[in-house]
Order: structure tokens, then C-alpha cells, then sequence
């Protein structure tokens, strides 16, 4: 094991579109904490999102901040009660840490936590840094045949399988998925390793439809030529994952009797809801918010090869890039997910 | 038993706004029907919106319709293979009998069927009239304990009931409810004997807020005087009973963490839905499509007075009073529930 | 359409181990019905079991009866008022008719229906013969991707999909399945298309392991060389699929924290509870009785080759050898599903 | 508030049926914890097992043990983190302090905690004593309405909530409840609040069966005298709370089709399962293992009467008269609750 210095780099967003490497101390577990040498992580909109206009909704950057909450590496050292690691372990981050004790939490919906501490949303540090601690329980081990990007890319994967458990996806569901970025491509492969027997996945770009289809989906739909309307489709289960309000009052049009809506993508704060239809299918509609108790079953998809995440990485950067990282995606219309690896 | 007449009257819907008495055929019971002679129909906002516009939504009066759809009696003879009555028996009637062997039938959701033939829904009769027939499953035997009217008003009640089992009411739950008409006063009253700790009931009318005090609320909202956003109320279920899309806007921001929203009043094409509050609380939302398997509950909470349905009646008609019957709510703002007795 | 004749063979038992091929007429379909062509159909342990003993537990073979339950063919007549089928439709056979309209089936429950008419279950005949009438609802349409053997296998593999439904099986569970006959085999193949990670399948025949082995196991336990006591391993999901009260008792007290244990294989009376252990533990158990609302699913996953029906066939007779058919078991340790194909 | 003192009496329970009060230092508060002044506390089966055997299964008194775990009380001193009580907060607490943190607490089974530790389970020291301590989300305020006694009986009270919650009692519900002890009272008031329409209980003692029947039952059977089986009684429920194995296999097999049947009284390493019965009508069967998230709604229901608690209380003795209390329930056989008060 190498040694562990006492200081670090982090990327640190300063202002908007202000970032700099600086030097920080290495932080300490504390008792029941691991420390942990980040080794990847992924780029989210939510850290674009801070990084061009300081705040989202009513989170807002007022002090230095680092970015980053997809993330994975391997433990270094220990707190004194943590008894789950050892030094060496390869482990993928759950980077939200609730109080644990509160109604919410006890009642098994920890991401409801009113006290939660996520990392990269403010005031709390991200993983855009050569190590971090966290909870030992929220540090799940991860096997050797998960990429070191795979485990950082786990947590979007977590998004995926709380959005198809929010939605009661399985075997024989036909499931229709709007919007093929990130979290619809981990979407659509999720629900098909849930047992769907029909993905339809939509989008307005024709390259990320093809990503789709050839990841996941049974079917595509490009509603830049086809109105949705005029599919004829009828799922049992809509994942809403392009984050476009009027997209998503469309889509719960289609779906049939008793199914169920899930609304993934943040995005407006108004949604047109089709009440008569709501009413006369009886449909189900929620949101999600994280995700809870998803690790497991996300490293279990992505161990097996039932969802691929290597795949959707489409660039590698270092810590000193970290804008570059957060804009690739408006440089590249190719580009899908950027990781940050902090160790180069 | 008195003898069956080969004739019957019926108050029969010609065009808007007129209605007539007719002398009509008694029907006579299939196979595995019953025939009942109805003894009090309550009446709906439904019947009175075809009385007054000859629709509702899609559902046009092209033909000469008897509307009605709340209906009890007793029955006075029963089709060849029928086993389940024996004339004499007073029951409940359940208008809307499915087709019993499509999808949503075997799955147990019978309410979403979509060949259910509906008493009082274009081109099916209701019960305005004194005999009915009716699948002899749907007729439910009505302890004595029942009053005629109740024995018709246990169809708003099962409204009721199938919003509260829609929300998950429960022992301790803390529910909301928007509107203080007739079905907010049973949603009420259901939602206490479900067991709910904490009912709150508004309004804009301070009389049917006192009533609501009176039957089942633990406390009462005028919102034409407190906006409900100022309350300070966080309940843990909403069932929508004002039919007002604003107003359910605004109360659908009001519920807490996971809690359930439950559109049960129809009313308008779509509903503002506050996407950041669903999302961030997880909010699940849903509407009720009429009920499925509510009889016998609501027949239990009615017979052991955990539900008072007489106290709902504020008017009784005979069967030539019927347009005064569709009207009472509009002539006399204190009208909660009129009843039409068919055999006056 | 070849013609349908006025007359069909059928493979009738008289009595104990008494079987004859008679000529009997070809039923016509009522009017929701549908007439079949019979093609394949799988023979079952209960068809062995009424062949050799007259009888399972109450059923009592009192008159001559045509056993066989698990079908498929082609419809080849329509009754006057089935619309989901036109001649030629290749289908899957429902066995079972429940009445539809009792408590049991409105609740979605029609599994439990006490007026089930089910093929091959005293006094209603089965199909081992030529033509069986359907309700059209219960003919169930079988894409070209299925096989013969495999529109009649889709029976059993019901049985396995409702193991796993009630077994709450999803992704990321661990299932243990005890026994690893036909049911114990597509009780593993259907809890791999549900996503469980892990299948463990214990048997005391190491040929039929191997067979698990290769169709879906994660891994296999031998129970005559490893009591499963020894073994360590924790589930999540039991289905127990052995028929051994005691490899059930044993397989329980191994079940984790809130896990399910579903008991699907029949035989014997009383099982021993460990009753400390589903205390202490809140261990769920529960029993299968046949399946509702299957065949979709069921055959989506046949279908897409997630499960291997053909896999399971080892022998193959013609109508006039279902005695064979009905032994081949006993008489071959290596059989593991036999398939009439009455047409021969 | 009156100053607290730096000693306290405690009862001891030394050795098998030896029992000591001695003097003691009063615990100080950790942290997230708070200082409770007991007022009341009952006695339960569990506590008269200890003290007349030394052991539950494999739970063994080894060293000097306090008894008692239905415990309510003052609020006396806040630790430096906790904020939900003050000074003077009447309390009722709940015994069980999980570990918060595992993977059954975080999916909100905290009562299935691998590292729980419960008041009166050894090493754990319970509440017969005049301070204990208590996280501060597990002391419960306690309204004005409920009695001290009822403070400590909100413990059996979350029993009976548990179970009605594992049966899905709801309105409607037939239930059966086998045995009319404290836990078998509670279990009908409760299932009378969570709506069942019928609640029959049984037990073999006719001033058992009144007090139910004043309570809550709506009708009682003795079964000394009349044999369940012979009741033709089909409950949807059973809560079975007389930990007699053989009374729990002989009502197992009255319940229902898709019916549920919680095993609630410990007694017995195995129980007789009806397995045909189980198997045949889908019955779910499952156990309880104290609780989780009860509190509230149990402090609900005794606050606004719909469970009477204080009516279960026959007998309160001094902290010095533990051997009396535990042993009441043998001496006198109209003995259903005994209450010690630590200040007396």
C-alpha cells in the first residue's frame, strides 16, 4: 500500500466558470468512515449545472466548492470502528449520507433524509480530489471485473434502478423511455435486465437513438419526425428521463390502463398533467429523488454485463481538466459521459 | 310479494333540460341477473351535467337516456340462473357491470374495463325508474340496518372508499381533503374509519366545512379566507374532491415527504403539477376511475354507522320531481345529497 | 384449413392404469369459445399420479376422463362470438376456467375461483386428444419463435413464473430452489429472467444438477453429500420446488431476514415450521396453487429465448402411447419431460 | 424540575428467581440521548420467563439483569446533541435501539437488526429502575390524554399494530385471533381501529373471552368447548397470539382463500403446518418480531380511545414488589396486566 500523503489536489469551483486546482489536506476518517483514493468519476449535469450558473434550484454555491458525486476508488485506510474494509478494497461510492435515525430514514427512504449530506452539493464537498471519506457502509465493495470508470458509474446506474423499481418494471413489461441521454441509456438497459420485454426509447438525435438500440432498446422513436401521439404505442410503464416538460405531458398520454409514470429528468417547474386520462386509466405518477438501497443491485447488473457502463464513457480527463470535463458535452454532440480520473 | 307489473314508469332524458315520465317495459332478468325494484336513487353531479349539457367529455346523449346510477331496493325475481338472491332480499346496486373476462378484469381492476356498461352512461339506462335489472354479483345484499337511501348512497360511498384505499389511508394517517361536497363529506368520514389520526377538510363555504366538523373532520380550512399554502399543514395523504384544478395545484405542494395524492373530482383537461415538489418529496399521484371491489367494505362502514350516509340526504323527490331533483344543489346552496324514490 | 371432422381420437382413463384411444366427437366451441387443433402436450407428475392411483388427494377419478393439461395447437373454428381469433392462430392453452364472476376472480385472484373448470382435473377432460374447446380469453397467442412442444410447456413454465411472483423475485436476489425436476427447472431459468443474481438449485440426482447447471443455476448443491445446513448460504427466496416436507423445514431454516419462501411442489400433508426462525427472522410463506394472469409473460420469455422450454423435452409419443408417455420417468432417470403429440 | 439525583434504585434480577433492589448510579445521557424519569412500566411474559428460567432460547441471563421493557416517563436531561425533547416532555419508550446503519435498517427493517439492543434482553438492562436513558428519536412524546400506565403499554399496544399491519387488517377485514391474553387484547382493539368489520377471538378461559368481548371482539369462541373447526368461521386474518403450536395449525386451517395468518406468541421450536391448505387457498403466513415505526400510530390510537389501555391494567406494584408483579398473572388468575412504578 502506498503511503498516504497529507496533502491532496482537489478541483475547486471558485465562481462560475471559475475552477482551480488547489492543494488540500487529506482529509481523516472518522470512526466509522473509510478513507478512500478516488480513482474515477463521473461527470453529471448537476455538476455542469453548478459550474455554469452557480446554483441549481435553490442549492446555490456561495463558498469554494468541489464538484463531483460518481465515484469510485479504493481504500487506503480506515476509521477505528469501521470494520467493513480493508485497505485495498476496491469500493464504489454512494455519495449521499442521511442522518440515519430520523422518520424518513427509519422508515427505510433514507434519500428523503431531510439532513442528508451529498457530496458536491452545497455546502458539501464532491470527489473531484485525490481522496475523500465516507460512511463505511456506503462505501460498497466492487468486483475485479468492474472497470474503475464502472464504479463510479454506478451511481447513474442507481438512478436507472430506483426509476424502474419506482416504476414496478419487470419480467413483461413494455416500458417507453424518453430522452437517450445518460440516464435513459442506463434506463433502458436497466429495464431490460429487469425483465421488459419492450423498451422503447425516444429522442430528437438520431446518433443517440442508435446508442440506444444498440445498448438496449427494442424499439426507437425519433419524435423530431414522429409525434409520439402518432406512435400508437401503449406502454405499462413511462420512465421520463428527457427532462422537457412538455415531452413528458405527451408521453403519459400514451400510457394504458393502470400504468405507471416515472419522473426522472429534473427540469421546469410545471408540468401540464392530462388529468382526464390520468383519471380514467387510473395512472400512477412519482418522482424520483436519488435513490435508496440501489448499490447492491447496481453492482450485481454491472458485474454480470446485464447493463454496460464502460460503454456510455465517451472521454477521459484529468483533474487539471475538470472544465473541459463539465463542457464536453456542449463541445462533442457525440459525447455521452465524461470521466475524471483524479490520480492522473 | 306483491306481482310484478308488465309496465313501469321512468323518468327518461330527451333532450337537455327535458325530461319526461315514460310507461315503459319492466325489463326481465337474464340468466344470471336480478330484477330489483328500485326504492331510492341518489343523485350525482353526473346526472345532473347530462341533464344540463347532454354530455360529459366524450360521453354524448344521442337517445333518450334514464339517468340515475346510486341505486338500492329490493328484488323481486331472479334470472334462471341466478342463485345468489331470493325476492325479498334488499340490496345495493353496483351500476357498472364489466365485460369480466378482458385483461384489466382477470387482473382484479374491473373499474378500468373497457367495454363496462355503466347505469346512466350514453346509451345505458340508470335507475330513474322503478325496476332494473342487474348481474345478480352486483346486487349486494343490505343489512336491515341500511335505510333505502342509504342502500343507494352506498355508491358515493364507495367513491370514498376507493380513494381512501388509493391513498393508503390508514391508522394514523394525516389527510387532507379539498372540498366539502358529497364526496369529500364520505371521503371524510371513510378516511376516519380507515383510521386516519388527523382529518383536515376545506373549502370555500362555511357551511359544508360545518358539516364536515360535524361528520368527520378534525379540523376544517375556509381557503376563500386562509390559503392553504399559509396553513402550515403537511399531510401525509391529499384526496382531491373540489374538481378544481388550481386548488389542487396548490394543495398538491402541501403534502410531505412520500406522502399520496388522489385526484377523486374530475374537472378540466389538465392540472398544473408542481414537478420539483413531486420529485424532491417523491410524491406518488393518482386518479380514481369510478371503483372495484368497494361494495362489501362500504356496506361494513355504512351498516356499524362508522359512515352516516342519512345525515348526507337533504332532499327527497318522487319520480316526476326529477329535474327539481338535478336541480336542488343550484336552487338551494345548503342542498348536500337529493334522493329520488322511485316508487313515489 | 383442412377440414375439421365430425369425429377425434382421444387417449381416455377407464380406470387405474386402464388407458384406450377412443373416437369421440369433436366438441364445438360455445360462443366465446374457440376450437384448437391439439399439437403437443406436455405430460405432468399429476397426470402420472391419476394414471397410477386413481386419484390426488380429494380429486377421485370417478368416471373415464382424457388427462393432459399442458397444450397447444392451432385454432381451427371460431364461435359465433370469439373475436380475438381467426383459423390458423397458432396458441398456448390456459388449462383452467374460472367462473370469472365470484369474489375470488373480481379481486383478480381467479387462481383461487372454487368453480375452476380445469382440463384433466376430474370431471373435466384434458387434452390428450385431438380438438379441445377454449374460452377465447384462455387461447393465448404463440408467436412463430415458439415451438409445438413449447406452446404446451408454456403451462409449466407458468408455474415458475408465479413461483417467482409470489416469491417477490427481482433483481439482485438470491434464490434458492430445492428440487430440480421440470418445475425446479423452470423455476430457475424464470428467477434468472427476473434478474436474480444468484440461483442455487439442490437436488440429490447429480444429472439433473448438471442439467441446472447448464440451464440457469449459479451454482448447485448436492444434498445427499452436503446437507444444506452445512452449506452457509443465506437466500433471499425459497421456492421449493422438491416436494420433500423435509427438504422444505431444512430449506426454510436457511431463508434470511424478511426473506419469502414459496412452497410450489406438492406432497404430503404437514410440514414441520421452524417456528423461531419465521419469527425471528419475519420470514414470508406461502403456497402456489396453479397461476393467474401467466401466459403474456410466460410466453414473452420463451419467446425471447430467455427460457429454454425445448431444452426440457426428452421424449416424444403419439396419442396411442400415453401410457408410455405418463412412465417414461420411472422407467428413464434421465427423462425429464415427455410431450404427446396427439396429431400422430 | 426536581434536581436529579446521582443514585437510583434498581431492580436486579440476580439469579434464577432472585431479585434484588439495589442502589445505583443514574445514567447520563450520551449524546443523541435523553434522560427519562420512569413513571410506569409493564410486565410482560418475557420479563416472569427470565425471572423464573434465566433464559429465552438462546438469550441467557449471565450476568445481573434489570428487567422491563414497556416503559414511559419524564424527559429529566437532554444530551448535548439531542433536540427534540426538553425538560418535563412526557414520554413513552420505545425499548430497542437498532444499529442504524445496516442493510435491514436501511430498507426500514430496523426491528430485524442483527446488532439490536432491547431494554431486559441480556446484556441490556431494562426499565425497572427510577432513570434510564434513551435515544432521543425512541422516547415518544407522550400526550396529556394517556395515563402513565398507558405510556408503558404503548409497548404491547405496538405489538398488536405490528401484527394488524403484517395481517393487512383493514376496513373490512374478518379476524380471527387466536388467545385472549394482553397481546391478543391489544390485537382486537387494534384490529377493531384499523376498520375489521369482525373480530372473533378464542381462548380456553371464559373471563378472558368476556373481557373481549368488552373490548373489542365481536364475538368470542371457547374453544374448550367448541372446537375451532367446527365454528365454520373463514376468517381473512389470523393473528394468532396464544403461542399454543397446536391452536395455531388447527386455525390456520379455517383462514380463507388468499387469506393471512401472523404468528405473534413466541411458543414452540416448530408448528404443524396444513400444507395442503396453505397451498391450495395461497394462504401468506408469516411472523413478528417486535416492530418498527409503531410508535406514533400506536400513541395515536390510545390517545384518542380507540385502544383502551388502561383498562388492561389489573394490578401496580413498587419498584420493590417485582417478584409480585411477575408472578401476578399466577396468582391470580382475572390477572391480565400488571404495571410497576419505579418512583413508588
Amino acid at each position: 500500500m502506498p503511503q498516504i500523503p497529507d496533502t491532496m489536489r482537489a478541483s475547486v469551483l471558485r465562481d462560475i466558470q471559475d475552477v482551480e486546482v488547489q492543494e488540500r489536506p487529506v482529509p481523516a476518517p472518522g470512526p466509522h468512515e473509510v478513507l478512500v483514493r478516488v480513482e474515477a468519476v463521473g461527470t453529471c449535469g448537476s455538476d455542469t449545472h453548478y459550474y455554469e450558473q452557480g446554483r441549481i434550484g435553490t442549492f446555490v454555491v456561495r463558498d469554494p466548492l468541489v464538484l463531483g458525486h460518481e465515484a469510485g476508488g479504493v481504500v487506503v485506510a480506515t476509521g477505528a470502528a469501521a470494520q467493513l474494509h480493508a485497505p485495498g478494497d476496491r469500493v464504489s461510492i454512494e455519495p449521499g449520507q442521511p442522518c440515519f435515525v430520523c422518520a424518513q430514514c427509519r422508515a427505510g427512504r433514507y434519500n428523503l433524509c431531510p439532513d442528508m449530506k451529498f457530496f458536491a452539493t452545497p455546502p458539501i464537498d464532491g470527489a473531484f480530489c485525490e481522496y475523500v471519506t465516507v460512511h463505511e457502509q456506503f462505501a460498497h465493495r466492487a468486483p475485479e471485473s468492474l472497470s474503475d470508470d464502472a464504479t463510479g458509474l454506478i451511481e447513474p446506474l442507481s438512478v436507472g434502478v430506483w426509476a424502474c423499481r419506482k416504476g414496478h418494471v419487470g419480467p413483461g413489461s413494455r416500458v417507453l423511455i424518453t430522452g437517450s441521454g445518460p440516464i435513459g441509456l442506463v434506463a433502458a438497459q436497466t429495464a431490460r435486465a429487469f425483465g421488459a420485454s419492450e423498451v422503447v426509447v425516444t429522442d430528437v438525435a438520431a446518433h443517440r437513438l442508435q446508442l440506444a438500440a444498440e445498448l438496449a432498446a427494442t424499439s426507437t422513436i425519433n419524435v423530431a419526425e414522429t409525434p409520439l401521439g402518432d406512435a400508437g404505442y401503449e406502454p405499462d410503464v413511462l420512465l421520463e428521463c428527457s427532462g422537457v416538460p412538455a415531452a413528458a405531458s405527451e408521453a403519459i398520454r400514451a400510457v394504458g390502463r393502470a400504468g405507471r409514470v416515472v419522473l426522472v429528468g429534473m427540469g421546469g417547474e410545471q408540468l401540464a398533467l392530462p388529468l382526464a386520462h390520468v383519471q380514467n386509466f387510473e395512472i400512477e405518477l412519482t418522482g424520483t429523488f436519488r435513490y435508496a438501497n440501489t448499490w447492491p443491485t447496481a453492482i450485481a447488473l454491472a458485474s454480470n454485463r446485464e447493463v454496460d457502463l464502460d460503454r456510455l464513457v465517451t472521454h477521459h480527463f484529468g483533474l487539471a481538466e475538470v472544465p473541459a470535463a463539465l463542457t464536453a458535452g456542449a463541445t462533442d454532440p457525440k459525447a455521452v459521459k465524461s470521466v475524471v480520473l483524479p490520480q492522473r
